[in-house]
């Protein structure tokens, strides 16, 4: 019935991070995904099915560590594939401190 | 029994984000807006009844895109209304982005 | 069955934000950590009995108000405790902003 998704610490796998949806219905996903020290700004999205659903932003020049970081209530169909993507820019240090969150709300 | 409330994307319009309580329960709000370079300082209050619960804030000068985040579990009466207002500063790129999400954890 | 950690507003207390689990399961845990104005980066854990779990940082000098900001889901054992902890930096103002919430998603 539920689904989860946890990415914890320092082994964010961006790879390992698609959610297949085993049935329909509103899913709350989140996500933190930080980046270290760069002159970049970073684009993050939420994806569904190749679709960007939401983005978030990092681009504080100055700062060790900034966080890009959104969430959303999703009506997800069974088998969608939802997962993140860095839409521009680098994580030169990885994906470290990063979370990417998932749960069943109810199914419909 | 469940209540979704779900911005997506470029669309979000404040004035369609009043959640009015179907039930009493406890809810879990959550929410994302983005400010677009400007050189101010924005407040968003989540609001429960034109009263203020917690309160979110973005200032930096010199990024394009910089969000302010919170959230929160709320008790919520039947026929509550819970929204978000801008308490301080402007969003001139509009809502963009930007999210507000809510669902009821369980009843009471 | 469920389990709820509301911190709202100006009265956020870190000695009394320690949540036992009162039974097994996957909790939603978020926090939005505010920091007002100085020169400091903070770094604010997620614990889970003096583990951590999940890191935030709030780095910014320039900004009046910034949160470090994280959630996660977590596998919870009985009686475990998770907390914030200050990890690095100090807070001049206080919690004052600051929100700490936690649900229970599904027993396991």
């Amino acid at each position: 019935l539920f689904v989860v998704l946890v990415n914890i610490g320092n082994h964010f796998d961006l790879k390992a991070s698609v959610f297949q949806a085993p049935r329909r219905g509103i899913y709350s996903f989140s996500f933190h995904v930080v980046k270290v020290y760069n002159r970049q700004t970073i684009q993050v999205n939420l994806m569904q099915n190749d679709y960007p659903v939401i983005s978030a932003f990092a681009g504080d020049q100055d700062v060790t560590r900034e966080a890009a970081s959104n969430g959303v209530l999703l009506m997800v169909e069974r088998e969608d594939r939802v997962y993140l993507k860095l839409e521009r820019g680098t994580l030169m240090g990885g994906w470290k401190y990063s979370t990417f969150s998932g749960f069943l709300v109810f199914p419909v």
